[in-house]
């Protein structure tokens, strides 16, 4: 079958990392970045479709290749260290990719958690850095704890506001278990991304539930439209009553971690998603705890505790209760499986588009016969 | 009025922080703890009725009471650094008093905060240390970011699971804003505190929102009595379709933080509640960073971002939207006008049977003639 007809029908097709990671450097390059911050940029969005985090993968390449070509995000340099001290260091990002800034700031982080326990790095001037797992896995591969936090563009009512003002601020740790396994929590501090109320409505879905999204003036609403048209999204914990103030407060946590920290941008004042007028000039932290700092046997009691969780008895025999990564790792173990990436038709047809605006060829997909998404 | 009276009445009383501290000391001298930790705790319970979190004040004196004194919590000797190392430490608190345990962590880590930036300090072996909010209030004491996490009992039934496994893993954050304002949050990593679902009984609700509670079998339930019956609360977000997977990978984070990196008792293998047939040997967290080691203008940023919050337009004109700490600032602030801690009668009932057991007499209350609560 063509790509064309797979195109046409909303099957599912497979593509190869090796193919798709050449697709991207080839948009980047063509947009005018170098090879070494573009390989940056690949690695961590084939790594978001990879862990089934489709929202903040290849979905974003279009975006990025645009801040590019336009100037809006920079391509040559380096982040620098403005000041640092002990197990602390602030950093300049020099508006460069987020991957770019966040793998530095990650790195510097991960070499003073070796020297002092634990290193704690905030960075300001960056840009989208994509999954915060990407950081946070860095750390674990090193056998410590991982943490990664970035603002992000207003997107959030609080509880109680009728005004978006602030963003969907992820919350990421993660830590090493045994033999590969691992704790990962990789959050949004809202109830949901927008992704899953787009994913909805794309369904033909006419109502989304309770604690997922408001309307224009921050009133709940179960229509995915209403939320997607100039609507947003609630905190975790949804309305005052059922906690939202609690979701409202990690969101600011975030904040607090990143914009104020880091001296960037913060809370509404962030530039809005998609505009490039001024610079994103993010702000984002990283974190680096090394476990044999402190009681002997960090590895083997996480491990205890990841099975006692995934052992409990579930409200649904068919729903095994699952430990924060879970739902990633059988994403992974699925496109192993099936020797690539795994999408939908209408998850890749915009790339069709930035081919061929760019001139690129497009990546080589597979039809797969039995959908498994 | 006499005290008598007051306590056949739903009346409102107060009472003068010093003598409150005088009772508490009492109390715990019978009990067998000398001035010196007794002191340490007397603060600690004081502090949380006077921002309003009674459930964590006065209303446990009798459990840390009963465990001093059948050799539960041990009373001599100090808490103690096992290993340290740069911006770390690991500590064993020696089975003492959780305050004494938590203030002795949190200066250690405000300390290592001076000298390295940060301080990260986890404890094996200590018990109920109180509200959070005190240690973080330490550290923005000195002009730092506080943050602390403590395990807890198991009363959190996770997301798709039918069985409780995890406690309710307060997560707190705190940061000095301009003239004495601050970021001040200290949640509980449940939707909510049991407290709040002994409150609608008492005051005869039927009906609890989503999200609060679970029945015996972690069936959703809004029925108070069902929660308080053996049932037991739901992780921040609720049901997993509100995003109660989230609040359960937070509930983890924190023991992560804590028994896990700590090497106590953790998860479902933590003693239950007011039980003590085994030590609690709870596992802590605090950490202290210093601000300074970042973007210049820390504080100026935060009250920004404080104000800014405080502004958004509200959904409803008579609650205005706040930031993490005001509630609790007001409470203080109503505290002040009445010269001492308010309370209602049947928060205090408790306490005329603990000074009659002890022999020790009752604090000094007088009765609010027109009722703040």
């Amino acid at each position: 079958m063509t790509i064309q007809k797979a195109f046409n029908k909303n099957e599912e097709v497979v593509a190869s990392k090796k193919s798709i990671r050449l697709f991207v450097l080839d948009c980047l390059e063509k947009a005018g970045c170098g090879p070494e911050h573009a390989q940056q940029l690949a690695d961590i969005l084939i790594c978001s479709d990879y862990r089934g985090h489709y929202s903040h993968g290849l979905n974003r390449l279009h975006i990025y290749v645009n801040d590019v070509k336009t100037g809006g995000t920079d391509v040559k340099g380096d982040p620098f260290i403005i000041k640092e001290k002990g197990a602390t260091a602030w950093v300049d990002g020099n508006n460069l990719l987020g991957p770019v800034v966040g793998n530095y700031c990650m790195k510097l982080a991960i070499s003073k958690a070796k020297e002092h326990g634990i290193g704690w790095v905030v960075t300001k001037n960056s840009n989208h850095f994509g999954i915060a797992g990407w950081y946070a896995e860095m750390a674990v591969n090193q056998g410590m704890i991982g943490m990664a936090f970035t603002n992000t563009s207003p997107c959030v009512f609080p509880a109680n506001s009728a005004e978006k003002s602030l963003g969907s601020n992820p919350i990421c740790a993660a830590a090493p278990a045994m033999n590969g396994d691992s704790f990962f929590l990789d959050m949004a501090s809202t109830t949901v991304a927008y992704g899953k109320v787009e994913v909805v409505d794309k369904r033909g879905g006419k109502k989304i539930p309770p604690s997922w999204g408001v309307d224009k003036n921050g009133r709940e609403t179960f229509d995915p439209k209403v939320v997607l048209n100039g609507g947003g999204l609630q905190p975790l914990g949804g309305s005052e009553i059922t906690g939202g103030y609690k979701g409202t407060g990690l969101c600011m946590m975030v904040e607090m971690f990143c914009g104020i920290l880091g001296g960037s941008a913060f809370g509404k004042h962030i530039r809005q998603w998609q505009t490039n007028e001024k610079n994103a000039d993010l702000g984002q932290c990283f974190v680096a705890i090394d476990p044999e700092c402190f009681a002997p046997g960090f590895s083997e009691r996480l491990q205890i505790f990841l099975d006692d969780h995934r052992q409990l008895e579930p409200l649904d025999e068919s729903h095994p209760v699952q430990a924060p990564g879970d739902p990633e790792r059988a994403h992974m173990n699925m496109c192993d499986e099936m020797d690539g990436i795994v999408y939908k038709k209408s998850q890749l047809a915009h790339l069709q588009n930035l081919a061929k605006e760019l001139g690129v060829p497009m990546f080589q997909l597979k039809v797969v016969e039995d959908p498994v998404l």
